[in-house]
């Protein structure tokens, strides 16, 4: 079986009504993605009393990738996979028809919409949410996918542990990228950030948190052009942006920081995307297509936080509902 | 002293930073209202670094008023006053300016921006975020306003325990007032309700719970015409949307559950408002004012949730934090 109908939990076999998503059934609304805004159009869903269904790649999205979560509302503090485990708790309370480690490929709009899910299956519905979310963007240079894992990371918060006492550099010096050092400046020997710009782009916060240290430093100006190593990293190639001088370092590991793709790619020609290849949403979560709503990171609604995945979630889910009501 | 600099929480000895609003500053950010919009954008602002300040009414807003909430996602079940009382907890962590029990009432556009209190004094700001949120809707029928607290009541939550074994009535069936009816069905002896339109309106989940019950009717295609008694409710005057003919039942306790209106008074003439009176925004929170956003119920962002108003008071405050560092 590729799915886990349980959605993970230990605690869940008496209260767990999740289901194998079925291709025999016309969903009400069936919901693409599993991370924040598609957990809280669930739980929406739901209680519309709605036959809802969701076809999910990761449960929890890029938030089981976050560690510290300290701006999510009624939680001081909340680890990343505690907060989803809390989420999932709320959607399988509900009987709802779940497969995971499936993603939608393709659809195609009608009355009846068709989605295709990775493995082949068509699954059919009345209405869909869109709530893919983003992957990590990649700085496309040599070495840098062959290296993966061997030196090579997106995630400080999940591989940090792994570089202990090390020198490591981070590349990006956004929220991602300091967060990033912020993970690594207790473990590690020494974090040298890399940053395009001329300063830090992240929170103040965070960045005032990152000056309570003293081992790091920051590159402004330059960007990594080549990973260098054999089985494991041995260094970078970094170039200067104003001379175009490209200089070589020893790094012990690279953390690649620096934002993030939208996983819009399937819906390319269906609905209409944004320069930054986000779905085009209105307030209430509408796209250019009817029956098709998408909310989270996946959209052009900008500034992409779990609360206001959140909220976008729960607007998606209710004008979803409004139209299977009308329809 | 007509506000309270500690939030109200009795474990905020040691923690609490707000201090009061002072006249002589200008903030950053000036946020009106302290419900979920107002709270959230309050720890995204004080997140950023920027000078913050706080001009409110009632802490928590409709939420207070709300007992059992289970679509707010990270809690399966949660009081409204526990859930607010974590909302603050992240907000006194800041050290924040606060004044409540003295909304706003005028707010004058400009370069600094001024904002007028209830008792007179003004505020300035570089920018603002209008997070005022709504108030109950009122049948505006003789004797409503007169019987309030004797026998008329908006919030089921906090009043149905008075109504024990009685004979009650709630008018409206949307979610407002089947929510109400399931508050009062366990206490009451008999719940009527009276719905303007031919069925109830509320979410399915709801009026599944609902139809549990055998202690309660519904009254369609009527509306309230009058509040009977003297120093306690006796009784209503009903009246038949189509036959016009008017009725007096009596009830021992009558819940007005109709809705809502936007506290959007002050700002009307200087932002634009829609037909229901709601600030009109974009997707980033922004309204026709530079400088002015709004965020929560008091906006023309559909649908009244906990989560959405959450969501919508941190695009608020990244909105205000961008606009106050280009300009």
């Amino acid at each position: 079986m590729d799915f886990d109908v349980n959605l993970d939990l230990p605690d869940n076999q008496k209260n767990n009504k999740t289901i194998d998503l079925d291709t025999n059934t016309i969903y009400d609304v069936l919901i693409l993605g599993g991370g924040p805004a598609g957990l809280t159009a669930a739980v929406y869903c739901m209680r519309k009393g709605v036959k809802t269904g969701m076809l999910i790649d990761i449960i929890g999205g890029q938030v089981i990738k976050t560690s510290s979560i300290e701006n999510y509302m009624g939680y001081k503090y909340i680890e990343g996979n505690d907060l989803i485990k809390r989420f999932k708790e709320q959607v399988k309370q509900f009987e709802i028809g779940l497969r995971k480690e499936d993603p939608a490929v393709n659809i195609k709009p009608s009355n009846i919409i068709e989605i295709e899910s990775k493995s082949g299956k068509i699954f059919k519905a009345r209405s869909v949410i869109v709530a893919t979310g983003k992957s990590p963007r990649w700085l496309d240079v040599p070495g840098e996918q062959e290296l993966l894992g061997k030196g090579v990371a997106v995630c400080a918060t999940c591989d940090a542990p792994f570089f202990q006492d090390k020198n490591v550099t981070v590349v990006g010096g956004g929220n991602s990228g300091v967060e990033a050092a912020l993970d690594l400046v207790d473990i590690a020997n020494h974090v040298t950030i890399i940053q395009d710009v001329d300063e830090l782009t992240a929170d103040q916060i965070l960045i005032d948190k990152l000056n309570q240290y003293d081992n790091y430093d920051v590159i402004y100006g330059h960007t990594v052009t080549e990973v260098l190593g054999d089985d494991f990293i041995e260094g970078i190639k970094i170039k200067d942006y104003d001379t175009k001088e490209v200089e070589r370092r020893k790094t012990e590991g690279l953390f690649v920081e620096i934002g993030w793709v939208p996983n819009s790619g399937f819906v390319e020609g269906t609905l209409d995307l944004n320069k930054w290849n986000e779905i085009k949403v209105d307030c209430a979560c509408h796209t250019n297509q009817p029956g098709i709503f998408a909310a989270g990171d996946v959209t052009s609604v900008p500034y992409k936080q779990i609360i206001i995945a959140g909220g976008e979630g729960s607007k998606a889910a209710l004008s979803a509902c409004e139209y299977v009501m009308r329809n």
